[in-house]
């Protein structure tokens, strides 16, 4: 059997009761490293479940998916995911995968960003299509988040922003010589993606649009949602260049329409209160 | 400290081990009980925690927070959510009322089926907003949700539709009288939704309209998302008349444009899986 097991969004203790059962019951537990992380190393959740962890990165899960699922007809295999498993394409997957090879599956459900973003009490159900914020390079500088930030905001919707990660990326030189040397992991901030949401913006305009999102409309900047030292932070998108979250995972939130019990609950993480009395 | 505690979707062991840790630390635990249910009722809850609960419906959590907030500055009171605390609205209101009583908050996260519902192979990335389908009666027939999914529908986007839940509810015979005397719980299955959503499909007919959603619309019934027992049915929403998902908690997604990824998903679950083919 394959297990996809949701570890939720803090720490090691965040697993299910289930989840924690299932893993140490497995023969092979996989970490899947590249699409979230913990408050908390591999370390402290090999020791917590008293059970080795294999980490498994991109190019294991989607080139080597046979190493994953070997064997998995006889024993338990696990396959651990920091949130939900079924946040991000690639776990799907290894579902497909599993499925052609007549091996069962089941997965154990936690906790994800996109529903734990409610702890900042903007309402799930009034958020519209997620998307993600990619680091701009000198060379690319894609906005097509954008639009689909300013499509949500048109219908009243909320739009939550997912920030870059760099796991295990090669520079380009060192791809071009082909050596397996990594650049050190890079966590979008809050404050990055408010300055090129902010970039955008000016770009927007220099085109004579009016864009729809602009330095006063009210975001929400989250970092380590579910940890213990979770950090959240309401105000405009200009505030949010100089909002103090600390270190990752940060997501941010532009707002749609706002119910009156969303802005009384915005206030309470307000950067400048004012903001929200009108 | 009133920590607001998510149980996620199963049974009693979907609760974090934070989660119980807690619970057992606390002096009183009350059990939410309107919004959604487990596969498991109050007593496995207690037995699994080795802790007395207290039900708490929904006029004890509107009308008298005070009582579930009383001595918070001293104790330590947990309020259990099915799903994950944030929801539904009412819990936010008693985030406000603790932090006006100066008591301090903390929540513990859980899978709830607004991500949950990745598990049928449909990206969360690219849901719109979230609708309620309600019961209908012979003299209340509201269409408005189907404007919802015809919105996300338009723009390319799935919706995930939670069906009616009736807990508690009065006759209206009863009500009258003053006869605190209840129906049983109702819950709506998926067949029950897509019966409704035909008939809106049928109205806006004859107003001459020609509905984004249709018949052949395709969609998927989900039924105790994240229980052992779990089932999910896709197909048209004319099959969804007849799929047969067993008791509650049901919940239907209509679909938008669909990925390939996601077509291959949805074949494991299909009715008819000619439908998938094209």
């Amino acid at each position: 059997m394959l297990y996809l097991i949701g570890l939720g969004l803090g720490d090691a203790k965040d697993i299910t009761v289930k989840g924690l059962e299932v893993v140490q019951q497995c023969s092979r537990v996989y970490l899947e490293a590249y699409t979230s992380i913990l408050t908390v190393g591999k370390e402290a959740l090999e020791e917590f479940y008293g059970k080795e962890l294999i980490l498994a990165d991109r190019e294991t899960v989607e080139q080597n998916a046979d190493t994953v699922l070997k064997d998995a007809h006889q024993c338990d295999v696990a396959f651990l995911v920091v949130g939900d498993p079924f946040g991000a394409t690639t776990h799907s997957d290894l579902v497909l995968r599993a499925v052609k090879l007549g091996i069962p599956y089941r997965v154990i459900h936690n906790a994800s960003i996109l529903n734990a973003v409610g702890c900042c009490g903007l309402q799930l159900y009034s958020f519209g299509e997620t998307v993600s914020i990619v680091f701009w390079t000198d060379t690319w500088k894609p906005e097509s988040f954008f639009d689909k930030i300013t499509k949500n905001k048109k219908n009243g919707m909320h739009t939550l922003c997912l920030l870059d990660i760099k796991v295990k990326e090669q520079s380009l030189e060192n791809l071009m010589r082909g050596k397996k040397i990594y650049d050190p992991p890079r966590y979008m901030r809050v404050n990055e993606a408010a300055e090129q949401l902010l970039a955008i913006v000016q770009n927007r305009r220099q085109e004579g649009e009016e864009p729809k999102v602009t330095e006063d409309t009210v975001c929400v900047g989250l970092a380590r949602v579910g940890a213990v030292d979770q950090k959240i932070a309401s105000g405009t998108l200009q505030e949010m260049i100089t909002a103090e979250l600390g270190g990752p995972l940060h997501s941010m939130i532009i707002t749609g329409i706002l119910h009156p019990l969303e802005i009384e609950m915005l206030k309470l993480f307000a950067v400048n209160k004012v903001i929200f009395e009108n």
